[in-house]
């Protein structure tokens, strides 16, 4: 491997040099000396960048750490990781840093079912046998971007199996005990030998990454690129798609505006205001029913069309990103996987086996109807709060006393303090209820919590709107509510996200702040520990996809959630990308061919908007009054609605099923790659 | 290839000694000798079966035959079709037959993907290159069946490029000029040289196959692996669809018996009568209330069940006949399929190339608007029925004179005639279409064909139907119809497939019937050519579909649907293998790896039942009464109505996933063939 100030990578800036010019010449070590010997010569090399730093438990024995260093170095086909491990500043610091020889890395890019580039520049599945057929494959920082290198150093981690029966010297018996093809990871964790495992930053990398990403002043477009290298796939689609909807939001915020900006005299109302600048909280009435009409079928159309195209979208990416044909399922289970240990029918290894059916027969007779109760609680506490607020809002009426309007806020304060004591023990619950069902694979994993905390944080947020608009049918409040939610939420989000960070790290946080400037990289390695860790993207998936619902759900109540959701994201892309590159440790990314469960979620939404704004488009005042001078009753209506529905639906079925979800090249590469993986099949040597 | 008496498959039967014992030493002749001869040392045999019979244009000169058979029987890499040749009697006679040696069978097996079992019975997909792994592979009798044989046959004739520009001898020049890679069968049909390709019957399977088929007494079962190896894939999946759907009508029929049998006290109507044994004809009225949403549901859930079910049994034949990992795609393109020469970006081979944008502008632009316009006539030909009856029925009864009376059936005499017409008319078009389309696939052709002919044959067998339920909301009407259809249909069905055959077969046509005893082979293969070709399978699968369709869409109208259904389909069982095993050509059957486009027929037509039965539900007088009684408006019904529906397609398609398509150990060899199939272009030698 070749050394940081030779590698093409960061070829521009003399990072080497620095590095050697630092104050702390254990700097340089880090990278030169002091790492376990590569096992194979190809993979020898006088210098080793540092990948992954694993923070020990404290206290640790010399020789427990010298065993998991021999572990770890040891190559595979030894029963060992196959890693470069370095100890820190001595053998009784209570950090690893880890890094992957040549050999490892290549191996593992074949396991997972990467594509890279060959000499040609097109993408194939990589192997390791024909590593020579590949470009740059024999330098690793060019052939795999940081993040998959620390992805793989992390999985030979996780991945390893004890050969044999063994106890981790220097820890009691009955923590140290490694049975026979067990995980080693999960062990030393349980012993509380190993307390993490953080992905180091490259300082050099993060700070072009940052400079190109958000200091500049371009209103759109995302270096997509240099994120999926330095941050890794997940991560790049997190914000690949938010740039795509957000940008897909700007033709429904003009029609939104153009509809509120509409001239008063052809619209009419209860309330009649001046509109062109509409407050949220004003009793701003409805826009003309010609105009609800078409906001409702254009925002019904447009969430179809946004997630055909995100679809091809996201095919484009994954090939250029070499992930489209990832090979998950034939690879080691995830780590916390468990079972009987047994020849995997697929893959012919030996692992821990788990049948299907008894996980189906858990999904469906105990996570179901767990996840039901929960949300059955959510819909009492609603109903409880109703009940309660107006049982309060009668007593106050009648007695008129302090104690009675001090009571009226009880049942607020009672339905807060109750649904946020639920979310908190039904996030656990997911949790430990996915851990249970046993999944093999990491992204069922992530799939099936992701689900489960999704149907009830979405349920959370729209069953107080859907009570408004479909139980209590009180249209002018949901608008109110509406444009407050969005207010409201949005400012929460740049609070929170923008200026506690901003205080935070300018003033609460000096030291880190003039480790930025000339710091050495050595203490900005083990400074990153103490960074809180990243928090995952769920809470921001999760958000896009409140927002996509307001929009959806109830848009031809109020025109111009995508104006305000538009203003929102612009910011929120560059908070985000804040967030992640200063405020939180670097995170492990996979690299993923998609956003994976959330493309389901937001198309769920979308058939779920088309029966919400039909329904909606009945209640609407002005389109009964509108009906009723046509002469059509109100059962009439309602049949013209069901039509209505039922048609759209079908437009959204053709419209999906008519636009391909993969761009006809991306369509021909990979029926070439199945070609050939069919002609391999039948030509090789038995 | 081992003679018939030698192979394992006629080994009971001595066919051999009978053939040559037989009154015509030509017989022995097509198995011996006059062919042309195999080109490699693996393929001589002393013995050769027919395959196919090639009826060539009357008159043929002897030099143009010749031309032929020297072009059928060269080697594949010479331009030829690798086949092996017979002139029939002699040079003079217009026929050819055709066989094919076993290295063009083994490749073209590779080509089509079908999978073989290996020596330790797994299936895998077949390798030419490995050949020696897979059992059977040096006796072609065993390792294909001989509908397998006589479709590859086929392939190869219709796959046939010329290599070079050159004239057919014998043929005019503008008609017998071939072009460079232009197909060389299109060509020679074009020009009358071929007239038919018959696949041909062996007698010994046949009478084997029709014995166990339908001359045995047995209610149920078919011999599937027998109608597959005799038959083909396609055919063989018609009969396990009928066959498994049949079954799955039992259940739906002892409801609806047991329904239509509840005692009188339960039920009450307008006409009160004794419906123990409900005629169709009468004015039986309906069922209770609770019944009748009971069978609603039942319908409902249970057409979701059964065609998930079906998936997996579908699935399961298709491991088993080594038909599901078909690669279609990859093959050369249909005959007929024409576009620009260049080189196709997936295989790399040199073939006619069309881009796929043109051909959905064509449906998009052409064939959706043609078939939209052949619906709109069919409802106005329905409308200008209704019409024109209801101004008849005025007049007549204005008049009340023999003309008047007369008049009264122009109506329906005219629609018939312009039902027949647009029908006719249709079907022309939509193959037109369908072939203008240029689909590179067969099957997508085929799929394509389907869908159009499909959508207007089930909108023409419905839209009365829809009409009376739904704008005439005349249910009594509506159940008398579906009544008398059911009870007509079926008579029909008897009469044209079972009685007119069967006149036919014994009475009209003698030579037919002796041949069957003791009349020489030979003139039994040329008789073949007499005998009408074989309808397809179209007509066969919209009959059940139409039948689906009375039964899932007016399912709680008439419940006794599935009972007629059950007896009708026992006997169609049995017309259906008779019609095929006697009175039409053997037809070429591709392998398949299920029922293709019939699957999503069946599968539209279970949402759609879903709305229909809603409606009627609300429509009908009974629930209507019980509503007004428990106290709810029409708004309130219908708003029931729409959530009802709404759930129960969530259930479906609930129900659809939570069913897995494959049974687990058919996915398990799926995945394992997957991995194998990745393992082998990560190992292969570039």
């Amino acid at each position: 491997m070749a050394c940081p100030e030779k590698t093409p990578l960061q070829s521009a800036s003399p990072e080497g040099q620095d590095l050697k010019r630092g104050s702390s010449s254990m700097l340089t070590d880090w990278w030169i000396s002091g790492w376990s010997p590569a096992h194979c010569p190809c993979c020898a090399s006088d210098c080793v960048e540092p990948m992954v730093l694993l923070q020990l438990g404290e206290g640790m024995e010399s020789n427990t750490k010298s065993w998991m260093m021999r572990l770890l170095s040891r190559p595979q086909t030894q029963g060992g990781a196959g890693l470069l491990v370095h100890p820190g500043e001595d053998d009784f610091n209570d950090v690893l840093l880890l890094s992957a020889p040549r050999c490892t890395l290549l191996q593992a890019t074949e396991e997972l079912g990467l594509c890279r580039p060959d000499h040609d520049g097109n993408m194939a599945t990589f192997s390791y046998h024909n590593k020579q057929l590949f470009r740059h494959s024999d330098n690793m920082q060019e052939f795999l971007t940081l993040a998959e290198r620390q992805f793989i150093v992390k999985c030979e981690l996780e991945s390893l199996r004890a050969l044999e029966v063994q106890r981790i010297p220097g820890v009691p018996a009955h923590l140290g005990h490694l049975k026979f093809r067990e995980n080693v990871f999960q062990t030393m964790r349980k012993a509380g030998l190993i307390m993490d495992m953080i992905p180091l930053h490259n300082q050099k990398q993060l700070v072009a990454l940052r400079k190109e990403w958000y200091s500049h002043t371009r209103l759109w477009g995302q270096p997509l690129e240099s994120i999926q290298s330095y941050f890794g796939g997940s991560v790049a689609f997190y914000f690949s798609f938010l740039d795509f909807y957000t940008r897909a939001l700007m033709p429904m915020a003009l029609l939104g505006g153009v509809l509120a900006l509409m001239p008063p005299e052809t619209r009419k109302g209860t309330a009649m205001e001046d509109t062109e600048e509409p407050e949220p909280e004003s009793d701003s009435e409805w826009v003309s029913p010609g105009g609800l009409v078409i906001m409702a079928m254009m925002s019904m159309l447009w969430s179809t069309v946004l997630l055909e195209l995100w679809k091809r979208r996201s095919s484009t990416l994954a090939y250029h990103w070499g992930t489209n044909r990832l090979t998950e399922r034939f690879a080691e289970p995830r780590p916390s996987f468990y079972g009987e240990l047994g020849v995997n029918p697929v893959t012919g290894r030996l692992e821990p086996l788990f049948p299907a059916w008894q996980r189906q027969l858990r999904l469906a007779l105990v996570s179901t109807p767990l996840v039901g109760m929960f949300l059955g609680l959510v819909v009492l506490g609603m109903t409880g709060f109703y009940w309660a607020q107006s049982r309060a809002q009668d007593w106050h009426e009648s007695s008129q006393s302090l104690i009675s309007m001090a009571l009226l806020y009880m049942p607020s304060v009672a339905h807060i303090v109750y649904t946020n004591i639920l979310g908190t023990a039904y996030g656990k619950v997911a949790l430990r209820l996915t851990e249970w069902e046993n999944h093999r694979e990491e992204s069922a994993f992530q799939n099936h919590h992701t689900t489960k905390v999704l149907v009830f944080t979405f349920f959370n947020c729209f069953a107080v709107l859907f009570h408004i608009a479909f139980v209590k049918q009180d249209l002018p409040l949901l608008q109110k509510r509406l444009a407050s939610l969005l207010i409201v939420t949005q400012l929460i989000n740049q609070v929170s996200e923008v200026v506690v960070p901003f205080i935070i790290d300018h003033f609460l946080n000096p030291p880190e702040r003039k480790e930025e400037d000339d710091d050495p990289e050595a203490d900005a390695i083990l400074d990153q520990s103490n960074l809180p860790p990243f928090p995952g993207l769920f809470s921001e998936y999760i958000e896009l996809l409140v927002q996509f619902g307001y929009l959806s759900l109830f848009s031809c109540v109020y025109p111009l959630t995508a104006l305000l959701l538009l203003l929102n994201n612009l910011t929120e892309l560059r908070t985000d990308a804040y967030k992640i590159c200063k405020l939180f440790r670097k995170p492990f990314a996979p690299p993923t061919a998609g956003i994976g469960v959330w493309q389901a979620a937001f198309e769920i939404l979308g058939f779920l908007s088309v029966m919400s704004n039909c329904w909606l488009l009945i209640m609407s005042p002005r389109l009964q009054e509108f009906s009723q001078e046509v002469g059509l009753n109100s059962t009439q209506i309602l049949v013209l609605a069901v039509l209505v529905e039922h048609i759209l639906i079908l437009v959204k079925l053709i419209v999906a099923f008519l636009i391909p979800d993969e761009p006809d090249w991306v369509r021909i590469q990979r029926e070439k790659a199945e070609f050939h993986s069919m002609r391999a099949l039948g030509q090789q040597k038995l």
